[in-house]
């Protein structure tokens, strides 16, 4: 199958589209047939760095403008550009999806690990960034899981009661999991008449997903592709804030729609036509005048001296010191991205207390929390003076405050609730997303103390306010009062 | 008035703005004054295709690449560019808004029937696109109309009741009458004072208006100019998904919100600026890397090597095997784009049951459901594998069947609500939109199931979960469950 | 410090950038340091015109090119550009936050009156924009303050009952101030070690800020900077509607929204590639095919032959006849950018009774209002016929008129509610903005009624029905009575 003269073939194609790297023999076989099955991924895949650069050149760049991480590069990878069987065929025989295609071992699935061959850094940073354990953190945190099974399940309504079954995988996957990652699994192979003849794949549940945490099928975490989109990897696209927007522009996790009311954001919109998205590292003020989410939490940036302003971090926390999206309350940092030990003294496996207390032994320590807040004013004071920073972030940290101090209001109400039997909760040991009043105590703090914590810190004031804000966190409280008056009236009838 | 210096006057200043297009003698004249009252306008069209390529040369280009579906286009149109004239006096006889203007019989409103002159197919294929009918399915079913007034009417309140009194005509038109389209009638004829001295004009009912089922002057349904904008009618604006947003991105129809959190999406958002927007046919992976609104719907596509992956179509369905915005449940699309005959077996005029099964003789079968999938996949295939795409559509039809599942729910406690008279509906031949539960119920199919199913349809999962799908899905089943018990106990205190 | 060879030195290294424009011994200096320091606001300001042209230069432009506005400039000014010394050094002696910085006197905030010197055309009409009163009109009216109170403040829980405390001056700050400006103190002064040794500077309260109705510690209102972002100061930027979203999203005032789905934005969205952003005047047709907000409010328009269209102007109500999102009905605008002294006739500080009807002496009369809509339809005509900018009206009269009915209805409801107890409000001398029921009639007028006069007013009609409008306006009475309801029957209950 494999030939010289078609290597040469679909390196003058390739040529011809203005690509010069050469191609491996393998990837020229890929090439002949899926040029015509899938021309999309060819495409993509041609405008990619991947197909013009050999990691030989690649290594060969000065360091700060070096996109590969590794020292050394195996050499069988090096005198070619990085197509599609120098990814899909990799350590084959450690991944259960690879099958036998056209005489080749191949997977479907391209895994960090495979990644790391040439971007170990990135990858073991990857596997310190919360994102990597998105799954586990998720679905094997029984309080959370009870959240999913509420958000998710399918109810039933017979005689004035509802009831509440657990959801299927296939819309757990199409929902929390979509971001946060599916458990990939080989659940079958199958037969199927091709272009080519008959051939066999396997069947992989859990697929399509390329959520952050994604249990792959060589035991890895993760998918690089959930921020660098395949088959082009595009630099610009990773440092555009659509990417993020993906999985944080919903009301749980609003940066996105933060981050476009603000000035940054705007200036973005507005002006970003005229910046650089693609170099390597990322000039302050000559490729770029405003950050993007990238800017602020990933890249690597530079003055138009060479200076360095932030080094390039995959642990996306390393310039944060608060978690303002945690569960229940705001509150400093995890020390580790894996959440599944941490227990508070009430038992509940959360990082603070439900009165709002930190689970001080599982969480970052000040110092901690300084030293990221201090990287991240550094980007900030590319722009922005001492006096402005210094501001900006005392609003935040009183946001911080009174976000919580919101939060404990709602969570005296429910527990109101709970005490009095208006729901069933905690004490019931009934689970306690399912009810009403539940929901709208979710609500404080999932959606209202979140967004205005994100509209505080990114000095996106609109968000906070009105759009799904401080309005709301007002409101809320009133209902959920109400709600118990209701019901309490209704309760204290049927005792009558 | 008309006069060949004139007309060399006017062909010399559109050929210094570069254009080559010669100009008839009619729209010469027409832009003579217009160049000066509306210069907006003129502007606008002289940046149009219509205003630089005449329907001879239209004809000419190969047929892949041609824009025009006419065999034959009348010979007094073929020499001159597309101006002013050509359209806006071509068939006055069967405009009722045809008025006399500077020696010209003109209508305002150019509809279908007069593109259809060199675009017949896209006129015919449009006449079955359901969009077409848009107006009467609204206006016409007593349900829907129903709904429309408890939207638009206006309530008054007194003595603890409210009353609800139906909506101008104004109203309706602009609100949902603004994207269905309008009854466009001559109302009144007007005399005005203009700089070119006294003149008269029809004044139309319904006006402005360029809604998708308008129903126009000669008799014809529909507005092209809701997708191709006047006056430039570019394909680039046609293809880019702002176009559909107009329509398609309320919590109704959120299908610009969806795509927009897709990787598609996100793809288009990223890296369109890359594209290539007004190439015929369009280049999968060469003009565009991900497909937006057009490519999947309605564009004539093909691979770099000229082989069609989809037929252009403009009976959008085409490629759409479920109806997922249906009212009330998810269903197979309708045989007809005029649903003003369906009858379900209750007697209502809807698709399906109040239980949700399908009215099935009046919707396609299982087997056009099939062609129109495979139609679809054909397009996903070209950057997808086969796994890939059998993978999503599994996850696809699962969400059929368990948003259909939970809005059964939500009917089951609306059925008992009218049972136990705590809310007057179908029992009671009372209408079923107007009061707060009903409203719930409404929110509940129009709201979270179709952005659940849109969310799922297009990969834009983070809509569907907290943004406006799951999340309020869920929530909404505690708050009528709520509502009704509320209720009740008023109203056995009341009976007491 | 100064030296010539510095000086020359700056001045080369701008040259190198593209920059020609002579700088001034003073702003040398702050470049020295500052590019250094603060590399981002520097390479942003090198992109100004500030930075490029020097006030003689701009003086001699054709007056209609011209962007300053001023007769004379201080003869010191002319000859160099506008570097950072002579903004942020002018009139020293009249800011409060004036400091000794490296044997300057500088201040921090750059006011209207510094701006004045070469725009002051732009600073007087803003001065009577309702704008530059942002923050008193919302701090200094009782009647709002409170609402104001009620969204920031924190509420706490104790045995079944809330009770609500006031903000504090950062939560004000970063909400409702954020957009309306802060009142900027200097309440300390604090001594850093910097890169150039041990400095000190003023701490500011209010700061960081760039509200527009900001007060500034020159006694000046207003922050220019809130529209024309530093340090480049684009033009560009000001006419792209995302400028304006910063605080015109939200569902208190959801411009941009609907902007973004009408077919005005959405040719913005889809061809602005093509436009021309920067030109002074502006040429509707040749510069820009479709209206960005900036078009229709602000700026000078003129036709390809030089035409005028609209002058500019910096009092954004000049083109607008109807205050649409009024407290609590939409009404004539105000005579008085200040509204602190309107009293209605209960003695309310509001622009309507309760009732809706006006407070006539406060607001333009109806030959006001006509001139206004003429400005605006004078833009509406430029690419809309008479036929059609009349139809646009009617309909957004009629919307005015059903909006403010809907708004009566919502008010007579809470009336009841007050009456009964189920409420406190005006006549128990409480708080109207607290409790559950005062807050669905807040978003009654404030999101819904809002909403869809913007729908109405930009023809952006799917945000007036389902996205934010017309269905949660009805939804809402609905809800209203309900609420009512329920709490009647408890409160009959206490009394029994």
């Amino acid at each position: 199958m494999q030939s010289t003269s078609m290597t040469v073939l679909a390196f003058l194609l390739l040529a011809s589209a203005g690509l010069a790297g050469p191609v491996s023999d393998k990837t020229s076989d890929c090439l002949n047939c899926h040029t015509v099955v899938s021309p999309g991924i060819v495409a993509d895949w041609e405008r990619s760095l991947h197909a013009k650069v050999t990691p030989d050149d690649a290594l060969k760049k000065p360091e700060l403008e070096r996109r590969v991480s590794a020292d050394r590069i195996p050499s069988e990878l090096t005198a070619v550009v990085v197509g599609c069987a120098e990814c899909h065929t990799m350590s084959a025989e450690r991944h259960s999806d690879t099958f036998e295609h056209s005489d080749y071992a191949v997977h479907t699935i391209v895994t960090p690990a495979n990644c790391a061959t040439c971007h170990p850094t990135e990858t073991t940073q990857y596997e310190q960034n919360i994102m990597s354990h998105a799954y586990g953190n998720l679905n094997n945190n029984p309080l959370y899981r009870d959240l999913v099974n509420s958000v998710n399940g399918t109810q039933t309504y017979v005689d004035l009661k509802t009831s509440l079954e657990p959801p299927d995988k296939e819309t757990d996957a199409e929902s929390c999991f979509f971001c946060h990652g599916t458990d990939i699994q080989v659940k079958d192979r199958v037969t199927r008449e091709t272009d080519f003849g008959e051939m066999e794949f396997p069947v992989l549940a859990g697929w399509p997903n390329q959520g952050v945490g994604r249990l792959n099928p060589d035991g890895t975490k993760g998918a690089c592709t959930a921020c660098h989109t395949r088959h082009e990897f595009s630099i610009e696209m990773a440092r555009k804030p659509y990417t993020c927007a993906e999985c944080h522009k919903g009301p749980d996790v609003p940066a996105y729609k933060v981050y476009m009311v603000s000035k940054m954001g705007n200036i973005y919109s507005s002006m970003s036509d005229h910046w650089s998205f693609d170099n390597v590292p990322w000039v302050v003020g000559r490729d770029f005048t405003a950050p993007t989410c990238a800017a602020c939490h990933a890249s690597l940036l530079v003055t138009d001296d060479g200076e360095v302003v932030a080094e390039r971090t995959h642990r996306m926390n390393d310039r944060i010191s608060w978690r303002i999206l945690g569960l229940i309350y705001a509150h400093p940092h995890t020390k580790s991205p894996d959440m599944s030990l941490i227990k508070n003294r009430a038992g509940l496996p959360l990082p603070t207390e439900l009165s709002g207390e930190f689970a001080t032994e599982y969480l970052i320590d000040e110092k901690e929390q300084a030293k990221r807040r201090e990287s991240m004013q550094k980007v900030c004071l590319a722009c922005h003076s001492t006096q402005w920073v210094d501001g900006h972030y005392a609003h935040f940290d009183n946001t911080i405050g009174t976000t919580n101090e919101m939060t404990l209001t709602a969570t005296q109400i429910l527990a109101t609730a709970w005490e009095k039997g208006a729901a069933q909760g905690l004490p019931q040991s009934a689970p306690i997303f399912d009810e009403a009043i539940e929901k709208m105590w979710v609500e404080h703090w999932l959606f209202f103390a979140n967004s205005i914590r994100y509209a505080s810190a990114m000095a996106g004031a609109d968000y906070g306010v009105f759009a799904n804000g401080r309005w709301y966190l007002s409101k809320n409280i009133q209902e959920m009062v109400d709600w118990l008056e209701f019901k309490l009236e209704g309760t204290q009838k049927k005792k009558k």
